[in-house]
């Protein structure tokens, strides 16, 4: 039968994947993973399995999005058990929807199994919680990540959310922030995470007047969570209780 | 060490908690768990763990947040491993945020094992993805739960990402479509899936303009996640290459 299992491998611990996706990638004879990957989940694959790496090293050619759907296709047609393993869900701008197009295009079968998605746990394992029953009753995940003249796809100020969290957005601040401010207060609080989850984990503080200065002095960079809201100043209260945060 | 771990127990399905939520389980003397957890999870404990249910049976009283906020207290106060175990994520709308601040304030020190979310996972494994390059580059989770006199609380119509996802506001959709309505077209689609990743799981498609209607003949019961959309539109295609959907 030919199968590709889409997986979510969670926001970097090996211990945050799914028992399911654990035990996929056990029984996968091919694993293909990009760049967000820990590579400390590959650790449950088995040693004759074959491991192809499709994200970008810094500066270095990244597989186009069409070779990779075609890698899929390609390997799901040599009838063996093929998983893809993705960053966080791999629904939550993994552009596995494009993958899965591809692979109903070709008749191939698919399962996904959803992960543990970054762009809530990376806060929350930070000790900030997205919801809360005074200050947070909505969320909006979006991406700040924008294609070459694609700058104005996404209508930053219409997102009117009680939080909202960023992904991938961290170089486009300077463009993004502005786009806050025309319907939300200055001194609304927001942190940045760098690398959320590892032992190199930044947490940068401010609000929407200062945050764009101060990412710059601190030169962050991706990959980074930026949440946007009144719950960040949990934070500062939930810490007290939480070695991790 | 007097300690809580909050642990989320994901959507149902008990391969779909974290490697590390399952040792938890394991591992606890008590488990404090709630309405919407899958039984199954809790084949994971010991036979000596002390398993707590402190969730509403239909029509019966539940215990008070602030009940269960204190028998946190109370079983980490005896020294033993306590697990606070919640459906999906333990801070999207489940109130976490709340167990951690009386937690905080005995001094009590927690540790939080993100899950996966209902929200996100439900409409995924019903080949709904929530982003899409082309058609939802931002998700709105809202909660359609209000607490009597909040039903202000939310202004449904302000939420503008590409993709709203509404929890456990199946009940209220008489009251929230109306303000949708506002700012989105009749056509806009809409699935309404109820009792996701259960046997028993039904799919109500429509769009904005008929689903109030066809959730009144359907008899549409909680617990249900309700997407908003152009991405609802996939699930015709996607299902093609998946069994499960």
């Amino acid at each position: 039968m030919k199968k590709v299992y889409l997986v979510g491998g969670g926001p970097g611990d090996p211990e945050l994947i799914t028992i399911r996706g654990m035990k996929l990638l056990n029984q996968a004879d091919v694993v293909i993973y990009d760049r967000l990957i820990s590579r400390k989940l590959l650790k449950y694959t088995e040693p004759e399995t074959e491991l192809i790496y499709v994200g970008k090293s810094s500066g270095k050619h990244a597989m186009k999005q069409e070779e990779i759907n075609q890698l899929l296709v390609e390997k799901a047609g040599e009838n063996r058990v093929v998983v893809r393993l993705k960053g966080g869900d791999p629904f939550i701008f993994g552009r596995g929807a494009e993958e899965i197009s591809a692979l109903v295009k070709a008749e191939i079968e698919f399962e996904v199994v959803p992960g543990v998605t970054s762009a809530i746990s990376v806060p929350e394992l930070s000790c900030i919680p997205l919801t809360h029953r005074e200050l947070s009753s909505s969320i909006t995940l979006v991406t700040g990540h924008f294609a070459p003249g694609n700058e104005n796809r996404v209508d930053f100020s219409a997102l009117m959310a009680d939080t909202l969290v960023i992904l991938m957005g961290v170089n486009n601040l300077p463009e993004i922030v502005p786009q806050l401010l025309k319907r939300r207060n200055e001194n609304t609080p927001v942190a940045i995470i760098e690398k959320g989850t590892t032992e190199e984990q930044r947490i940068i503080l401010g609000n929407l007047g200062n945050i764009v200065e101060k990412a710059k002095n601190s030169e962050v960079k991706p990959p980074a969570v930026t949440v946007v809201g009144e719950v960040v100043n949990l934070r500062e209260i939930f810490r007290r209780g939480s070695k991790k945060c």
